[in-house]
Protein backbone atom coordinates (compact mmCIF):
# COMPACT_ATOMS: atom_id res chain seq x y z
CA UNK A 1 0.00 0.00 0.00
CA UNK A 2 1.68 3.49 -1.04
CA UNK A 3 -1.14 5.60 -0.53
CA UNK A 4 -1.85 7.93 2.32
CA UNK A 5 -5.18 7.62 3.74
CA UNK A 6 -6.82 10.48 5.85
CA UNK A 7 -10.19 11.06 7.36
CA UNK A 8 -12.05 14.04 8.92
CA UNK A 9 -14.21 13.35 12.31
CA UNK A 10 -16.24 15.67 14.26
CA UNK A 11 -19.85 16.45 15.05
CA UNK A 12 -22.11 18.81 12.33
CA UNK A 13 -21.28 22.08 11.81
CA UNK A 14 -17.54 21.62 12.87
CA UNK A 15 -16.07 22.51 9.45
CA UNK A 16 -14.89 19.21 8.35
CA UNK A 17 -15.99 20.52 4.45
CA UNK A 18 -14.57 23.44 5.01
CA UNK A 19 -11.09 21.72 6.25
CA UNK A 20 -11.36 19.50 3.41
CA UNK A 21 -11.38 21.52 0.34
CA UNK A 22 -8.38 23.71 2.38
CA UNK A 23 -6.65 20.86 2.11
CA UNK A 24 -7.32 19.43 -1.07
CA UNK A 25 -6.23 22.57 -2.60
CA UNK A 26 -3.12 22.64 -0.66
CA UNK A 27 -2.16 18.92 -1.62
CA UNK A 28 -3.13 19.37 -5.24
CA UNK A 29 -0.92 22.70 -6.02
CA UNK A 30 1.85 20.47 -4.57
CA UNK A 31 1.51 17.83 -7.27
CA UNK A 32 -0.29 15.09 -5.43
CA UNK A 33 -2.65 12.91 -6.81
CA UNK A 34 -5.83 13.37 -4.46
CA UNK A 35 -9.04 11.57 -4.34
CA UNK A 36 -12.03 13.44 -2.20
CA UNK A 37 -15.02 11.12 -0.87
CA UNK A 38 -17.58 11.50 1.82
CA UNK A 39 -19.20 9.18 4.22
CA UNK A 40 -21.96 7.84 4.01
CA UNK A 41 -21.73 7.94 0.19
CA UNK A 42 -18.29 7.79 -2.18
CA UNK A 43 -20.30 5.29 -4.83
CA UNK A 44 -22.87 5.28 -6.94
CA UNK A 45 -24.59 2.07 -4.23
CA UNK A 46 -23.05 3.74 -1.74
CA UNK A 47 -25.25 7.21 -2.80
CA UNK A 48 -28.14 5.04 -3.11
CA UNK A 49 -27.74 3.45 0.32
CA UNK A 50 -26.93 7.21 1.52
CA UNK A 51 -30.37 7.84 0.54
CA UNK A 52 -32.20 5.44 2.26
CA UNK A 53 -30.29 6.19 6.00
CA UNK A 54 -30.77 10.04 5.42
CA UNK A 55 -34.29 10.18 3.91
CA UNK A 56 -36.89 11.69 6.64
CA UNK A 57 -39.39 9.25 5.81
CA UNK A 58 -37.28 6.93 7.41
CA UNK A 59 -38.09 7.88 10.83
CA UNK A 60 -38.89 4.66 12.14
CA UNK A 61 -35.30 2.71 11.15
CA UNK A 62 -34.30 0.74 14.19
CA UNK A 63 -30.60 1.42 15.40
CA UNK A 64 -29.09 -1.87 14.15
CA UNK A 65 -30.68 -1.55 10.55
CA UNK A 66 -28.95 2.41 10.50
CA UNK A 67 -25.74 0.81 11.68
CA UNK A 68 -25.71 -2.13 9.20
CA UNK A 69 -26.68 0.43 6.16
CA UNK A 70 -23.50 2.31 7.36
CA UNK A 71 -21.33 0.07 7.28
CA UNK A 72 -23.19 -1.55 3.40
CA UNK A 73 -22.35 1.72 2.31
CA UNK A 74 -18.47 1.37 3.60
CA UNK A 75 -17.56 -1.75 2.31
CA UNK A 76 -18.60 -0.52 -1.38
CA UNK A 77 -16.60 2.53 -0.45
CA UNK A 78 -13.68 0.84 0.39
CA UNK A 79 -13.72 -2.06 -2.32
CA UNK A 80 -14.62 0.35 -5.38
CA UNK A 81 -12.69 3.97 -4.51
CA UNK A 82 -10.28 4.00 -1.09
CA UNK A 83 -8.70 0.33 -1.61
CA UNK A 84 -7.92 1.08 -5.59
CA UNK A 85 -6.66 4.89 -5.15
CA UNK A 86 -4.45 3.75 -2.11
CA UNK A 87 -2.66 0.75 -4.25
CA UNK A 88 -1.99 3.22 -7.03
CA UNK A 89 -0.56 5.39 -4.69
CA UNK A 90 -3.13 8.03 -4.43
CA UNK A 91 -3.53 10.40 -1.30
CA UNK A 92 -7.51 9.97 -0.11
CA UNK A 93 -9.33 12.60 2.17
CA UNK A 94 -12.39 11.02 3.57
CA UNK A 95 -14.88 12.89 5.44
CA UNK A 96 -16.44 10.64 8.09
CA UNK A 97 -15.25 6.79 8.39
CA UNK A 98 -15.51 4.20 10.78
CA UNK A 99 -14.66 6.41 14.29
CA UNK A 100 -18.43 7.93 13.27
CA UNK A 101 -20.41 4.88 13.24
CA UNK A 102 -18.76 4.40 16.45
CA UNK A 103 -19.54 7.11 17.83
CA UNK A 104 -23.08 7.47 16.22
CA UNK A 105 -24.80 4.12 16.52
CA UNK A 106 -22.10 2.37 18.82
CA UNK A 107 -22.34 5.54 21.73
CA UNK A 108 -24.89 8.15 21.14
CA UNK A 109 -27.52 5.24 19.61
CA UNK A 110 -25.54 2.67 23.09
CA UNK A 111 -25.33 0.19 20.36
CA UNK A 112 -22.33 -0.22 22.14
CA UNK A 113 -18.67 0.87 20.61
CA UNK A 114 -17.29 -2.44 19.86
CA UNK A 115 -20.09 -3.75 18.39
CA UNK A 116 -20.02 -1.36 15.53
CA UNK A 117 -15.93 -1.65 15.16
CA UNK A 118 -16.68 -5.69 15.02
CA UNK A 119 -19.77 -5.13 11.88
CA UNK A 120 -17.42 -2.85 10.54
CA UNK A 121 -14.32 -4.98 10.47
CA UNK A 122 -16.18 -6.78 7.32
CA UNK A 123 -16.65 -3.60 5.86
CA UNK A 124 -13.37 -2.09 5.73
CA UNK A 125 -11.57 -5.29 4.25
CA UNK A 126 -8.42 -4.69 6.95
CA UNK A 127 -8.14 -0.53 5.83
CA UNK A 128 -7.52 1.53 8.78
CA UNK A 129 -6.79 5.33 8.20
CA UNK A 130 -3.11 6.79 8.48
CA UNK A 131 -4.11 9.70 10.07
CA UNK A 132 -7.49 10.88 11.75
CA UNK A 133 -8.67 14.83 11.92
CA UNK A 134 -11.26 15.04 14.93
CA UNK A 135 -12.37 18.71 14.52
CA UNK A 136 -13.71 18.84 18.21
CA UNK A 137 -16.03 21.35 19.65
CA UNK A 138 -18.98 21.55 21.71
CA UNK A 139 -22.16 20.52 20.55
CA UNK A 140 -24.59 23.50 20.92
CA UNK A 141 -22.05 25.18 18.51
CA UNK A 142 -21.89 22.80 15.91
CA UNK A 143 -25.99 22.78 15.22
CA UNK A 144 -26.15 26.62 15.75
CA UNK A 145 -23.82 26.85 12.87
CA UNK A 146 -25.61 24.03 10.82
CA UNK A 147 -29.27 25.73 11.51
CA UNK A 148 -28.15 28.66 9.98
CA UNK A 149 -26.68 27.00 6.47
CA UNK A 150 -29.20 24.90 5.17
CA UNK A 151 -32.39 22.90 6.12
CA UNK A 152 -31.80 20.04 8.25
CA UNK A 153 -31.97 16.64 7.03
CA UNK A 154 -32.66 13.21 9.61
CA UNK A 155 -29.71 13.08 11.40
CA UNK A 156 -29.42 16.90 12.19
CA UNK A 157 -33.46 17.00 13.54
CA UNK A 158 -32.77 14.84 15.71
CA UNK A 159 -32.24 16.61 19.66
CA UNK A 160 -29.64 18.39 21.21
CA UNK A 161 -29.70 15.59 24.20
CA UNK A 162 -28.36 13.13 20.95
CA UNK A 163 -26.29 16.07 20.01
CA UNK A 164 -24.57 16.23 23.67
CA UNK A 165 -24.41 12.79 23.25
CA UNK A 166 -22.20 12.75 20.07
CA UNK A 167 -20.40 15.33 22.06
CA UNK A 168 -19.42 13.35 24.39
CA UNK A 169 -18.75 10.37 22.03
CA UNK A 170 -16.14 12.12 20.25
CA UNK A 171 -14.40 12.92 23.36
CA UNK A 172 -14.03 8.98 24.04
CA UNK A 173 -12.74 8.23 21.03
CA UNK A 174 -9.97 10.42 20.77
CA UNK A 175 -8.02 8.73 22.91
CA UNK A 176 -9.18 4.69 21.46
CA UNK A 177 -6.62 4.90 18.92
CA UNK A 178 -3.52 6.84 18.35
CA UNK A 179 -4.00 7.88 14.53
CA UNK A 180 -6.52 10.20 16.24
CA UNK A 181 -5.22 13.97 15.91
CA UNK A 182 -7.78 16.60 17.90
CA UNK A 183 -7.96 20.01 16.79
CA UNK A 184 -10.10 22.51 18.87
CA UNK A 185 -12.48 23.82 15.70
CA UNK A 186 -13.54 26.96 17.43
CA UNK A 187 -10.44 28.50 16.44
CA UNK A 188 -10.21 30.49 13.32
CA UNK A 189 -10.20 28.46 10.12
CA UNK A 190 -7.23 29.51 8.66
CA UNK A 191 -4.93 28.26 12.05
CA UNK A 192 -7.11 25.44 11.99
CA UNK A 193 -5.91 24.63 8.39
CA UNK A 194 -2.38 25.94 9.44
CA UNK A 195 -2.14 23.22 12.23
CA UNK A 196 -3.22 19.93 9.31
CA UNK A 197 -0.94 21.08 7.08
CA UNK A 198 1.79 21.12 9.75
CA UNK A 199 1.10 17.82 10.66
CA UNK A 200 1.11 16.16 6.97
CA UNK A 201 3.74 17.68 6.57
CA UNK A 202 5.62 15.75 8.87
CA UNK A 203 3.95 12.82 7.62
CA UNK A 204 4.53 13.09 3.67
CA UNK B 1 -43.01 -15.30 22.96
CA UNK B 2 -45.86 -16.84 22.42
CA UNK B 3 -46.32 -16.99 18.78
CA UNK B 4 -45.10 -18.79 16.04
CA UNK B 5 -42.41 -18.59 13.34
CA UNK B 6 -41.87 -20.22 10.35
CA UNK B 7 -39.40 -19.80 7.27
CA UNK B 8 -39.83 -21.44 3.73
CA UNK B 9 -35.98 -21.62 2.02
CA UNK B 10 -34.77 -23.08 -1.31
CA UNK B 11 -33.01 -22.15 -4.79
CA UNK B 12 -35.44 -19.56 -6.88
CA UNK B 13 -37.91 -21.59 -8.81
CA UNK B 14 -38.56 -24.22 -5.83
CA UNK B 15 -42.43 -23.02 -5.32
CA UNK B 16 -42.09 -21.31 -2.08
CA UNK B 17 -43.87 -18.46 -3.33
CA UNK B 18 -47.14 -21.37 -3.94
CA UNK B 19 -46.32 -23.67 -1.01
CA UNK B 20 -47.01 -20.24 1.52
CA UNK B 21 -49.86 -18.89 -0.52
CA UNK B 22 -51.61 -22.66 -0.05
CA UNK B 23 -50.22 -23.15 3.86
CA UNK B 24 -51.26 -18.69 4.67
CA UNK B 25 -54.89 -20.11 2.88
CA UNK B 26 -55.34 -23.09 5.33
CA UNK B 27 -54.24 -21.67 8.40
CA UNK B 28 -56.33 -18.19 7.76
CA UNK B 29 -59.35 -20.98 7.17
CA UNK B 30 -58.04 -22.56 10.84
CA UNK B 31 -59.00 -19.20 12.62
CA UNK B 32 -55.00 -18.60 12.92
CA UNK B 33 -53.78 -15.07 12.93
CA UNK B 34 -51.42 -15.27 10.29
CA UNK B 35 -48.30 -12.86 8.87
CA UNK B 36 -47.20 -13.19 5.25
CA UNK B 37 -43.66 -11.62 4.72
CA UNK B 38 -40.56 -12.04 3.25
CA UNK B 39 -37.26 -11.38 2.85
CA UNK B 40 -35.41 -8.81 1.45
CA UNK B 41 -38.28 -6.89 2.02
CA UNK B 42 -41.12 -7.39 4.94
CA UNK B 43 -41.27 -3.25 5.79
CA UNK B 44 -41.30 0.45 3.55
CA UNK B 45 -37.24 0.38 4.74
CA UNK B 46 -36.70 -2.84 4.20
CA UNK B 47 -38.04 -2.67 0.62
CA UNK B 48 -36.06 0.60 -0.07
CA UNK B 49 -32.99 -1.41 0.60
CA UNK B 50 -34.45 -4.75 -1.36
CA UNK B 51 -34.61 -2.14 -4.55
CA UNK B 52 -30.81 -1.39 -3.88
CA UNK B 53 -29.90 -5.19 -3.78
CA UNK B 54 -31.65 -6.39 -6.51
CA UNK B 55 -31.75 -3.17 -9.17
CA UNK B 56 -29.80 -4.74 -11.91
CA UNK B 57 -28.11 -0.99 -12.89
CA UNK B 58 -26.07 -1.84 -9.15
CA UNK B 59 -24.14 -4.86 -10.66
CA UNK B 60 -20.76 -3.52 -9.33
CA UNK B 61 -21.51 -4.25 -5.36
CA UNK B 62 -19.33 -5.94 -3.48
CA UNK B 63 -20.31 -9.24 -1.96
CA UNK B 64 -19.70 -8.19 1.64
CA UNK B 65 -21.58 -4.93 0.71
CA UNK B 66 -24.87 -7.09 -0.04
CA UNK B 67 -24.21 -9.07 2.80
CA UNK B 68 -24.38 -6.33 5.32
CA UNK B 69 -27.33 -4.98 2.81
CA UNK B 70 -29.48 -8.32 3.66
CA UNK B 71 -28.61 -8.06 6.97
CA UNK B 72 -30.08 -4.50 7.49
CA UNK B 73 -33.30 -5.00 5.66
CA UNK B 74 -33.49 -8.09 8.04
CA UNK B 75 -32.57 -6.10 11.11
CA UNK B 76 -35.75 -3.43 10.27
CA UNK B 77 -38.28 -6.56 9.23
CA UNK B 78 -37.16 -8.26 12.23
CA UNK B 79 -37.38 -5.14 14.66
CA UNK B 80 -40.76 -3.59 12.84
CA UNK B 81 -42.84 -7.14 11.80
CA UNK B 82 -41.53 -10.39 13.01
CA UNK B 83 -41.16 -9.52 16.77
CA UNK B 84 -44.10 -7.61 17.53
CA UNK B 85 -45.85 -10.04 15.28
CA UNK B 86 -44.80 -13.32 17.55
CA UNK B 87 -44.83 -11.33 20.68
CA UNK B 88 -49.02 -10.88 20.11
CA UNK B 89 -49.03 -14.75 19.52
CA UNK B 90 -49.30 -14.61 15.85
CA UNK B 91 -48.26 -17.22 13.56
CA UNK B 92 -45.14 -15.50 11.32
CA UNK B 93 -44.29 -17.02 7.91
CA UNK B 94 -41.50 -15.46 6.30
CA UNK B 95 -40.28 -16.04 2.66
CA UNK B 96 -36.02 -16.39 3.52
CA UNK B 97 -34.57 -15.70 6.23
CA UNK B 98 -31.48 -16.27 7.82
CA UNK B 99 -30.25 -19.11 5.81
CA UNK B 100 -30.69 -17.77 2.53
CA UNK B 101 -27.69 -14.81 3.42
CA UNK B 102 -25.64 -17.63 4.66
CA UNK B 103 -25.94 -19.67 1.64
CA UNK B 104 -26.08 -17.25 -0.99
CA UNK B 105 -23.16 -14.94 0.45
CA UNK B 106 -21.87 -17.30 2.80
CA UNK B 107 -21.40 -20.46 0.68
CA UNK B 108 -21.94 -19.66 -3.13
CA UNK B 109 -20.17 -16.08 -2.58
CA UNK B 110 -17.87 -17.33 -0.89
CA UNK B 111 -17.79 -14.84 2.26
CA UNK B 112 -18.30 -18.15 4.55
CA UNK B 113 -21.22 -18.90 5.92
CA UNK B 114 -19.95 -18.57 10.14
CA UNK B 115 -18.91 -14.80 9.16
CA UNK B 116 -22.22 -14.58 7.75
CA UNK B 117 -24.31 -15.94 10.67
CA UNK B 118 -21.98 -13.58 12.65
CA UNK B 119 -23.32 -10.71 10.92
CA UNK B 120 -26.90 -11.86 11.14
CA UNK B 121 -26.74 -12.34 14.62
CA UNK B 122 -27.30 -8.61 15.31
CA UNK B 123 -29.78 -8.00 12.81
CA UNK B 124 -32.10 -11.09 13.92
CA UNK B 125 -32.02 -9.98 17.88
CA UNK B 126 -31.73 -13.48 19.07
CA UNK B 127 -35.00 -14.57 16.71
CA UNK B 128 -35.01 -17.89 15.07
CA UNK B 129 -37.25 -19.95 12.90
CA UNK B 130 -39.08 -22.51 15.07
CA UNK B 131 -39.63 -24.40 11.63
CA UNK B 132 -38.09 -23.70 8.64
CA UNK B 133 -39.41 -25.77 5.03
CA UNK B 134 -36.59 -26.26 2.97
CA UNK B 135 -38.30 -27.13 -0.51
CA UNK B 136 -34.70 -28.41 -2.47
CA UNK B 137 -34.39 -28.97 -6.31
CA UNK B 138 -31.62 -29.52 -8.41
CA UNK B 139 -30.33 -25.96 -10.03
CA UNK B 140 -30.93 -26.46 -13.84
CA UNK B 141 -34.74 -27.06 -12.86
CA UNK B 142 -35.44 -23.95 -10.29
CA UNK B 143 -33.78 -21.58 -13.09
CA UNK B 144 -35.41 -23.06 -16.13
CA UNK B 145 -39.24 -22.75 -14.09
CA UNK B 146 -38.40 -19.33 -13.60
CA UNK B 147 -37.37 -18.44 -16.76
CA UNK B 148 -40.56 -19.63 -18.58
CA UNK B 149 -42.41 -16.93 -15.06
CA UNK B 150 -41.08 -14.08 -15.73
CA UNK B 151 -38.04 -11.23 -16.33
CA UNK B 152 -35.19 -12.22 -14.24
CA UNK B 153 -33.86 -9.70 -11.59
CA UNK B 154 -29.98 -8.84 -11.18
CA UNK B 155 -29.72 -12.18 -8.74
CA UNK B 156 -31.39 -14.39 -11.64
CA UNK B 157 -29.51 -12.99 -13.93
CA UNK B 158 -26.42 -15.08 -12.27
CA UNK B 159 -24.75 -17.96 -14.36
CA UNK B 160 -26.04 -21.38 -13.71
CA UNK B 161 -22.77 -22.16 -11.86
CA UNK B 162 -24.00 -19.53 -9.26
CA UNK B 163 -26.80 -21.39 -9.00
CA UNK B 164 -25.28 -24.86 -8.50
CA UNK B 165 -23.20 -23.49 -5.81
CA UNK B 166 -26.45 -22.26 -4.06
CA UNK B 167 -27.48 -26.18 -4.48
CA UNK B 168 -24.28 -27.03 -2.77
CA UNK B 169 -24.55 -24.63 0.12
CA UNK B 170 -28.57 -25.42 0.72
CA UNK B 171 -27.11 -29.18 0.90
CA UNK B 172 -24.73 -28.09 3.26
CA UNK B 173 -27.74 -26.23 4.75
CA UNK B 174 -29.70 -28.86 5.25
CA UNK B 175 -27.64 -30.39 8.62
CA UNK B 176 -26.73 -27.25 10.00
CA UNK B 177 -30.08 -26.79 12.15
CA UNK B 178 -32.46 -29.14 13.40
CA UNK B 179 -35.20 -26.90 12.71
CA UNK B 180 -34.79 -27.01 8.74
CA UNK B 181 -36.78 -29.96 7.08
CA UNK B 182 -36.32 -31.06 3.83
CA UNK B 183 -38.79 -31.58 1.39
CA UNK B 184 -38.17 -32.39 -2.26
CA UNK B 185 -39.30 -29.73 -4.39
CA UNK B 186 -39.78 -31.71 -7.76
CA UNK B 187 -42.66 -33.61 -6.20
CA UNK B 188 -46.59 -32.31 -7.55
CA UNK B 189 -47.38 -28.90 -5.40
CA UNK B 190 -50.68 -30.85 -3.84
CA UNK B 191 -48.30 -33.12 -2.08
CA UNK B 192 -45.48 -31.27 -0.94
CA UNK B 193 -48.73 -28.73 0.34
CA UNK B 194 -50.07 -32.22 2.33
CA UNK B 195 -46.59 -32.67 3.85
CA UNK B 196 -46.25 -29.72 5.38
CA UNK B 197 -49.65 -29.26 6.83
CA UNK B 198 -49.06 -33.13 8.59
CA UNK B 199 -45.66 -31.66 9.88
CA UNK B 200 -47.23 -28.35 10.89
CA UNK B 201 -50.42 -30.04 13.00
CA UNK B 202 -47.70 -31.66 15.08
CA UNK B 203 -45.97 -28.28 16.25
CA UNK B 204 -49.35 -26.40 16.58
Amino acid sequence: MKGLFITFEGPDGSGKTTQINLLNDYLTKCGYDVVLTREPGGTQISEKIRDVILNPENKGMSPVCEALLYAASRAQHVYEVILPSLKCGKIVICDRFVDSSVVYQGYARGLGEDLIENINNYATLGIEPDITFLLNLPAEIGIKRKKESKKLDRLEQESIIFHEKVSEGYNRMKDRHKRIFEIDAAMEVDVIHSVIIEKIKNIL
